[in-house]
């Protein structure tokens, strides 16, 4: 049933239809314990793997390494190479004729490698006759970057499946086919606090995310999933939810995998207060289609999906933009202190714009009491509306009185988050605002949401005050900012008050009197 | 009646409920030619008064001119100076007291100027007084800066009455009170091609779509109509209609000051075939009260504002950001040659993510005839969908094959519009990629749009390419393109097909015999 608390979800669009109309499916098949059935025989439990290994391997094997001018898999060798560098791992390259690759040794065969490694990346047409060999050699985790799989129709998806079968045999845990070295990039490993961990079952769809960093937002996980022959998405889940560094979780979906086992993941999420913020593909008859052929995915009934998601508090949003957005948010701000929001800006016309967009957003915009109104008149001429939205005029952000309101705002017990939106920059006075946010920021524990609506982007207050902070939320567009803010609101309103609708499913029939007659 | 084809509009919402049921009201009082008239005694003309005068002016005398320093109309005296050397107006201080500003010899009163002026800029706390001298001097523009009126409550709308009296007759024609200089700035004139024409009801909401001009876009006038005694954003959106170097109309607008005075001018602007792109707050009881406390404006009835704008082809938005992207792409893109929208990109994953978005947005993206689709794959590895969206896989746009794929898709009959989402720049082959993109955008009448979804927006590919050039229209988000596309889309249907509804509208009451029964 649809938002049932049993968290009934198939991605087959047909299926799902039938589910939700009560007929009885068997379980699907969710990696780890499966002896905690629910009454249908649907998994109540899974493991989370542990993948500790997998993003930190300290040895891997390269199956397939090439050092040879213009071949695609040198370019793959060389990355992996810097990589291990930087991090500190060990590289074994295997290949059955070169003696060397860029220098270090081969190994003739994965039966040959000089110890046991952590990680195996598959540079290799076929995957599936090393997975024996790998097993073999107590390899744990397996990167296959072959594509020409489930994407391709019926005779790639049945090859898929052989490969997804020899990986449950061995042992091993595989990600892909038709994936890539997202997982295992340059992360900028200055920046502190709370990170995004980033899902994608498209690399190219990752890399705006990625590029947070750029903007001063840590990243700490790429999980490129591809086609998912085994590990999937809700892995991923699962294990980011438990890392202490992950605030969030951003994920680019095109089709789920396993509904199931999603549900479970983010339940796990839900319940450790982790937000999931996802694009999910498939508003679409088009969407549908196009991602069939890309990661060979199911998209699923949407609106099966959107209600499953928003049963276990998936923060679901349309584009990479907001994406980014809601999710740098949610990794980085502390919970609200107070419902309500306050508009300041140097302009009432800025000030009514935003207030009624934040309005229709569904926030709530507090009038200031009169006490609060009159400590902020101190400061701003009589003239000027002060019950919230706040417009102070101008001038009093250009002295000591811009970080008296700010702080007096922030004060009010009735106000949570401060959004100041700077429309245009005037540096006399929004470089003194800009920099008064951000030094109140590091002294509240409310949100400071500021809005760089300038469409230029290369203004020193934006580049290296605002960005230089991680207090302060940056916004470019009102939009991504006030949905951001109300996805924020919700989460935390969400996780108070989740119940986890699998430790209340029945795991036996109820007896037979208390059946109501068929 | 709401759509009615008399397009009835009230910015009072109370009345316009009142007027949606029926009732009769008197006309309102819509500058010019008021001797057309409909059965209601509705005018059914507004002439569009001569402005060319007032954002060229050849002579300007500044009322309250002053050097001394600190004060805020020195800041405003030297301004306007600047400007006027860089247009070439001479300009002439007037100050009872000083006998010169700048250097510049004051007049001691506006009787003693030295010459007949275009326009008076009035930095005086009461503006009242000087009309009947502007007046007699035959000054025919004044711009009020002074605040207090309107905004401030019924005293201050009392003021405001008087003053609008005073202006209506004398014959001047009176910009304000509580606006800026806004028309008087910088406006780069190395710029060439369709310009944005801005109204803002306040200017620090006009500052994001002016520094579009630092993004390359044409911007040729500004309007900050503040209160709008007498001048009124209508007036403004009839005289830039005619302007044949205004591609669209952007304006910020927090209430209607006369709702038939706008509706007359949406309609000439439709039937020139100008867009007019709007944001127009009242959205919420929030926005309406603030606007109100800002610019004096009563926001009206959004139901009703929303249906007008619709009857008339103004394109509503939400957001600035919205605004500038809208805005720019109907000033600069010629009418669509067919409704059907290509998605092209280097990866199958960001195909179809936009896919499904622009479906869900209403674009129609037809699949391409088997032919193209043979065609495409002289260059795209038959594995990878070309129906459309169209993934090339990447490696073809680092070579001569990139620029074949475009044009190409230009070429197809059925494709009016290509959209390109980069959504990480990998210089290697997105750098060939955006510029491939503008060469071909330079040889076709066809739309070509690129989404440079980096967060960053620093790289060069985006700065100095993708911006360098007037063809390719160029956005941050997908969301923005999408909805600016749409809106295209919707303009040149909706012109094509208007007919004024004023044209028809019944000047004399119908005969008694073909009236119903009351």
């Amino acid at each position: 049933m649809l938002g049932s608390t049993h968290g009934t979800l198939t991605t087959d669009s047909r299926r799902a239809r039938v589910i939700a109309c009560g007929e009885r499916r068997p379980g699907p098949a969710v990696h780890g314990r499966v002896d905690d059935l629910d009454v249908g025989g649907r998994p109540l439990h899974a493991d989370v793997p542990d993948l500790s290994r997998f993003f930190r391997p300290q040895s891997v094997a390269v199956i397939g390494a090439s050092d040879a001018a213009g071949r695609p898999n040198t370019g793959m060798t060389r990355q992996l190479l810097d990589w291990a560098e930087h991090v500190g791992a060990r590289v074994h390259p295997v290949h059955p004729a070169r003696p060397a690759v860029f220098g270090i040794p081969c190994a003739p065969s994965v039966a040959a490698l000089p110890e046991q490694v952590d990680l195996a990346v598959l540079l290799i047409a076929d995957p599936l006759p090393v997975i024996g060999e790998l097993a073999e050699a107590k390899v744990k985790f397996a990167v296959a970057f072959a594509s020409g799989f489930a994407e391709t129709g019926e005779a790639g998806a049945a090859a898929q499946r052989r490969l997804a079968d020899a990986a449950r045999r061995s042992g091993l845990r595989l990600l892909g086919p038709n994936t890539n070295l997202n997982a295992f990039e340059h992360f900028r490993d200055d920046l502190t606090g709370p990170a995004i961990a980033l899902i994608t079952q498209s690399g190219h769809q990752g890399r705006p995310v990625f590029a947070l960093q750029d903007l001063g937002i840590r990243l700490t996980h790429w999980a490129p999933t591809g086609n998912e022959a085994d590990l999937e998405s809700a892995d991923f889940i699962s294990w980011f939810a438990e890392q202490p560094e992950v605030g969030a979780i951003a994920a680019y979906l095109e089709g789920l995998k396993d509904g199931r086992a999603f549900l479970l993941a983010a339940d796990r999420a839900a319940r450790r207060g982790v937000p999931v913020v996802a694009v999910k593909v498939g508003r679409t008859e088009t969407g549908a289609r196009t991602a069939a052929s890309h990661t060979g995915k199911l998209t699923g009934a949407d609106d099966v999906v959107d209600a499953a998601m928003r049963q276990y508090g998936v923060i679901r949003v349309d584009a990479l933009d907001e994406l980014q957005d809601t999710a740098a948010l949610l990794a980085r701000a502390r919970p609200p202190l107070a419902e309500g929001v306050a508009v300041y800006s140097i302009s009432g016309g800025t000030g009514a714009h935003v207030a009624d967009l934040a309005t229709a957003a569904g926030l709530t915009l507090p009038a200031l009491c009169a006490a609060k109104q009159a400590e902020l008149h101190q400061w701003i001429p009589e003239y000027l509306g002060v019950a919230n939205p706040v417009d102070n005029g101008g001038h009093p952000v250009g002295d000591a009185r811009g970080r008296k309101i700010i702080d007096a705002l922030l004060a009010d017990p009735s106000i949570g988050t401060l959004i100041c939106p700077v429309t245009g920059p005037f540096p006399p006075l929004s470089d003194r605002l800009v920099r008064d946010l951000v030094d109140a920021a590091e002294e509240t524990d409310k949100l400071v949401c500021v809005v760089w609506g300038s469409p230029v982007g290369t203004e020193p207050a934006y580049r290296d005050v605002l960005l230089g902070s991680s207090r302060v939320a940056t916004f470019r567009t009102v939009g991504n900012c006030l949905r951001a803010v109300r996805a924020w609101f919700d989460h935390h309103r969400f996780t108070a008050s989740y119940r986890s609708p699998f430790d209340e499913a029945p795991r036996t029939p109820s007896p037979p009197s208390a059946r109501r007659p068929p």
